[in-house]
């Protein structure tokens, strides 16, 4: 069995703009053939997608055909919309939501909700927390970074404080990475700034003292938590774990997030497994976009851990994560 | 044995600025007591540094204490110093290129000289690489960014390919992260963005193609590479190294890199092991400064790797990356 935490979802169409302060970057859905769609952002295609996005019959028989038992399921990132008014973000935010609610409806034992919250305005998206609550979704995926902003600025402290306080999952995923002029070609962006910007956002929730203010906050990071895994034995300032001035120890932190294993390489996913334990990682494909490995957990699987410990990762330690019972498979 | 390729030293003095157009940042030794001295740059303390740091005598005897059989030195990266008009770094430059070299002098079989160029003039640059060669230093080290662009930028190719063509080598030091604005804490300018900024800057370089155009240019990185060695694999664009569409193997030009061993704990010098190969992989400590893991080669030599491979880590490939025959030891 799988559980895939890192697969997304587009809606087939989005409420028309009209005069609203975002309308430019309002996306629309341009249905230009059966079956696949371009999503038009600022006049381009972002994206074309395919109806698994939007369609749960034919996204659980292409689950079925990948072997991916169930999914939490998110929006697509570009969605996130931070650059919207925060009145647009709001209304955007709920009807992505209530589209994400409708698809775990239409499967509720092989799909679970995350959505999102306007986090351009921090006391906001608090607020709408509460509403994805009520509408039942298990948490909220939220960008790297916040218009630019790290995730341990203190002005989102509140944010973090309040998804624990409500026992909501907080799914960090890479986006519109803030180090573009250090990248020489296009490609640099996602390939390099996507994990680089995740893995920074993540130190410094660690760093700036938010983790510390959400003890039992549920956290998780997309790309395997991008580059932190990495640097988190210089991030601890000791050789080899030994104990730090002042009781500085962000490997404890570290090991309470969880981490998706889509780091494209068995041997990334062993390090992780290493130095973070397998109890914090959790099958991600990025499905239905980037060539995902199919079956999701072909690397995981090839690392040749005891069964029980690969049953974590595959299925029991998503649960955890979302807060939820396991469902019967 | 164990040769440290990643070890700083500063003069005992500079000249004096007089009325350079950098007077204002142009370091100045304050010897405040026997033994140590404050490297006073813009008027303020930049780091208190002991004698080893130019006294040849001492430093061998220190290097005795740890294990060190020989170093690769290299100036404190503070002193490389873009931030001068070209004149003024190339005049400070020779200043510290002929004092690394006369303390090489003084140990010509432990001590390995590294020196620097003024790279905020690419051009400049590369004629001053012929100097560095008459000299008799075997490379420079260079900056993680020059001025806030990455090493792979197209103005910098030249350089690479000079140091190629006069068999130079380029040791590549963390500086001056770029992504300032993303800490949160003073702390992660070193914890974070030092390994962040060499990870960018060595993806730049085999993405921007300036890698390609210097073949058998013999490069290292500090801290193992930074977040580089992490986020290969999504940089190679498919799982487990599976062939990329059109030729796209940045693999292959990653494990003609070197790399220190210098990321503080075994798991992650393991990963670079099974990653980039134990041929690529070097013992480096930042001594004099932080505190360094003694002997350096601890953490190598706790893997358990065969008595071959760790000899290759702890002191053949260093001398492979210089361009020269090993001394007798």
């Amino acid at each position: 069995v799988i559980i895939d935490m890192h697969a997304h979802i587009v809606p087939e169409r989005f409420p028309a703009a009209n005069g609203r302060p975002s309308a430019a970057r309002w996306p629309v859905m341009d249905h230009f053939e059966p079956g696949r769609a371009n999503v038009m952002i600022d006049g381009k295609n972002f994206r074309t997608v395919r109806d698994v996005n939007w369609n749960v019959e034919k996204r659980l028989a292409e689950m079925d055909a990948h072997g991916a038992t169930a999914e939490a399921i998110s929006p697509m990132p570009e969605l996130l919309s931070y650059w919207f008014t925060p009145g647009d973000g709001r209304d955007f935010a709920r009807y992505v939501n209530e589209y994400v609610k409708g698809m775990v409806d239409q499967a509720p034992a092989r799909l679970f909700g995350l959505g999102m919250v306007p986090l351009q305005d921090p006391d906001l998206a608090c607020r709408e927390l509460e509403n994805v609550k009520s509408l039942g979704l298990l948490g909220v995926m939220i960008g790297s970074n916040i218009l630019g902003k790290s995730l341990g600025v203190p002005e989102l402290a509140d944010f973090f404080v309040t998804a624990d306080r409500l026992g909501l999952a907080v799914f960090v995923h890479a986006l519109h990475p803030t180090m573009a002029g250090r990248f020489v070609t296009p490609a640099m962006t996602g390939s390099i700034g996507f994990p680089t910007d995740t893995g920074i956002s993540l130190a410094s929730l660690i760093a700036g003292g938010t983790a510390a203010k959400a003890p039992t906050l549920r956290i998780a990071f997309s790309h395997g938590g991008g580059t932190f895994p990495a640097i988190l034995p210089r991030f601890g300032g000791t050789w080899n774990e030994a104990p730090a001035p002042e009781g500085w120890d962000p490997h404890a932190i570290a090991r309470r997030f969880y981490y998706d294993t889509l780091v494209y390489d068995a041997r990334a996913i062993r390090y992780l497994v290493d130095m973070i334990g397998p109890k914090q990682l959790m099958i991600g494909s990025d499905y239905p976009y980037q060539a995902p490995e199919q079956p999701a957990d072909t690397s995981v699987r090839s690392l040749g851990l005891p069964a029980d410990v690969t049953d974590d990762i595959t299925w029991h330690n998503c649960f955890r994560f979302l807060g939820i019972p396991e469902p019967a498979v």
